[in-house]
């Protein structure tokens, strides 16, 4: 099979040769489909989705961009439009609403049939973030006393226009949940043999409410590949399928890289989101640690005296500040990522202490020599000056070194810790204040060790 | 169903109740059991294993951890050992292997069968982190001129130890991919059809020896739930299944928190790593970090004169590094995750730039007239104490802080763009430098403007 280019498209357009067109939509991925397709003069795509079946022009609807989607809802009828909806899975259809501005919501919701409709308005009342907010409505249900025979029936039936069907779901007269099969299971079992003998009944299901996030953690403790979703009265409302959870756990991992890098979370691709909109996103936190840094000011002018009596200690500061913020961010990255995974608990917190300590010596040690060759390197090639006895100053700042990378990995790992303790999100509140306190820690501890070993040695 | 305790699990073997033990093997989720049986005494695991069908406890057995699968291995005879192995899928057993020490692997080589065995040798030869190393050979394959009727019939009967059956693999008689095809097509066609006439021709399948960050953002691209690998003559060797690809995608998302963290990525989880690994993970971008803050030595050096004409300029320099490296952190995480997830690509460098820049004026600006405010404030407490004429000063601050944000905004942009030019990791290339950076221009920038402007005003 060729590669499908965008001049094939545009030319069997041209020529109106629907047999081609339809072949082409039938044969290409939809996903690489509707790449191309977005590329296309907004026309040729109305007349192709006034030409093709829906069948095979519905999926690749569902892969355009929200922006190229909205245009063309525009040019298409009543008509188009219901044939197009109708064959998407619900959660594509809400995931389709929630970005198109309300004008073309009405249109849309207006024209598909009344049961559809209900259903929709029914996923769309769900809270952000929520499992219903990702469900979908498309699933085959089965009941407990049917036999494998009855349930492969009722599995050609009505899997059509379900999602998956590789796992089903046995519910009773009531609706409630009784458990799930595999339809492997079904294949494999004799004919006759009723559904409640093979089910599993150990029920992984969540509820309508629960976050996405803790759906997600779900689905990759018990390697899902999809989940009932329930009220609180176990009665069965829907299904997620993990294509959706691999969104979750992706959106997740940003979340929380944005978060420790002193933002608040995009909702959106970078260059899908305003300048004006990420200013917003970010001055919070820049601000609220604009006015974290008053501590360093403070510390740094209570030295003045140390600092007028030695005034090449400033030169080597910003040394000792950024490698505290370097080791604390170590630190805090590892403990919130962890924290978030699961593979760290509050409960560890002094196990996670006693190995940052280890770590933080080991390092904080091995530093310090470094640091100390290094600034005799520096010294003897004339990059710094120094006219008073340097080696006490080294000594003065390979030891602040040492001690700074210690205090900074046991804040860093106290913090998150101490933020989930209080039920706040880590990376939010840990994040982005460890490396101004231990900016603000380095520099007391730099300038003390200053003011205690090398004051009485220069005054 | 009760949720099960340890309580009952030990009193039940205690008791030696067998069936009672077979029975909960077969109701209870193998994942819970595993996180149960993973706290018994070994000795109760060991009369499990010895007591309970291979079939109930082989899942089992393979969620439980690398320590613990390892001692009971140990206490396990030949036949048991074989039992077990033998009923896990193969890309589960090469996982088992690759974290057993070699006598183990040894001890569990000899006892499988030579076939099997030859499998997993194969499996174990793929480069890590390839598309082989995370794929399984147990798939259905199936024929182009089978009719659906035959293909069900062949799923039936080679699909029992199969990883998935939700879609089966064609291939010609020198096993060479031909399509792919759902189980719900074949069961929602008639029985006649052949698999030829309704099979994706439209192959979407990777390489043995693709990186399987490649294959991740394949699945994603196209919502999939298994793919087939084929080596490089379209071969088929296996399939690789959508709940691997989550690990992936969540290691994937890790390592790069880490390595903007300043580190070389963990390989196991946060406990699982003893100090000393720790230590060697951190150091080497520590010392390169205090090696490259020999810049900010130098320009502090270089500003003597200025500082020791206006001492009070150094008690603000926390204040305007640290902002450098915040806004200079949101940009190099957003670029970096953005360049990783394919939303950002190198083609975009200046309608980045022009973007970040935009938003470094907004902010920068917005700092500027607080950090102003807010420098009166702390004069007026009393938290700093300037003699000289304070507007001054404070407003070569507010200037230089704007500077500083826009200056940071824009490496942060380049940085991460460039290292991706250069075919270098953002993560690791750009993560980490760019505070180190942004610290070194905002000193010089700094003490440039106080240079210019305020020198002459107080000397």
């Amino acid at each position: 099979m060729n590669e499908l280019t965008i001049e094939k498209l545009e030319e069997t357009i041209d020529k109106k040769n629907i047999n081609e067109l339809r072949n082409i939509f039938n044969e290409y991925n939809s996903v690489d489909l509707a790449d191309i397709v977005s590329s296309l003069d907004i026309k040729k795509t109305v007349f192709i989705f006034k030409t093709v079946p829906s069948n095979l022009t519905a999926e690749v609807f569902s892969y355009l961009n929200s922006e190229y989607r909205e245009k063309l809802i525009g040019f298409l009828t009543s008509k188009d439009i219901k044939n197009v909806i109708e064959e998407l899975y619900t959660d594509d259809i809400v995931d389709f609403i929630e970005e198109m501005p309300s004008n073309i919501v009405k249109k849309v919701l207006k024209v598909i049939d009344k049961d559809l409709r209900g259903e929709i308005n029914q996923l769309l009342s769900y809270k952000e973030n929520s499992a219903g907010s990702i469900m979908t409505t498309e699933y085959v249900e089965l009941k407990e006393n049917d036999k494998c025979k009855t349930a492969l029936n009722k599995i050609r039936r009505d899997g059509k226009g379900a999602e998956t069907i590789a796992y089903c779901y046995i519910v009773d007269n009531k609706r409630t949940l009784k458990g799930y099969i595999s339809l492997k299971d079904i294949l494999f079992s004799e004919e006759n043999v009723k559904i409640k003998d093979i089910m599993e009944k150990d029920l992984v299901s969540v509820m309508v409410d629960d976050d996405k996030e803790n759906v997600a953690n779900i689905f990759k403790k018990y390697d899902l590949s999809s989940i009932a979703v329930t009220n609180s009265e176990m009665k069965m409302l829907g299904i997620i399928t993990v294509d959706d959870i691999i969104d979750v756990i992706e959106e997740e991992a940003t979340e929380d890289i944005e978060k420790m890098a002193n933002m608040t979370p995009l909702e959106d691709d970078y260059f899908e989101v305003s300048a004006f909109e990420m200013f917003k996103k970010r001055i919070v936190w820049l601000t609220i640690l604009l006015f974290a840094s008053i501590l360093s000011t403070f510390i740094l002018s209570k030295a003045e005296s140390t600092i007028s009596t030695i005034a090449i200690l400033t030169v080597f500061m910003p040394m000792i500040t950024a490698t505290a913020g370097n080791a604390g961010s170590q630190t805090t990255a590892l403990l919130i990522r962890g924290l978030s995974l699961g593979t760290i608990k509050t409960k560890d917190f002094f196990k996670a202490l006693r190995k940052e300590l280890t770590v933080g010596i080991l390092i904080g040690g091995c530093l310090a020599i470094i640091c100390y060759l290094f600034l005799w390197f520096e010294k003897s090639v004339g990059i710094i000056e120094v006219e008073y006895n340097a080696n006490y100053i080294f000594v003065a700042v390979a030891l602040s070194l040492m001690c700074v990378v210690i205090v900074s990995k046991a804040i860093a790992t106290s913090l998150p810790i101490l933020a989930k303790v209080c039920k706040l999100d880590p990376a939010v509140m840990a994040g982005p204040l460890v490396t101004t306190l231990a900016d603000a820690l380095a520099i007391l501890i730099y300038f003390s060790i200053a003011k205690e070993f090398l004051i009485p040695l220069f005054s």
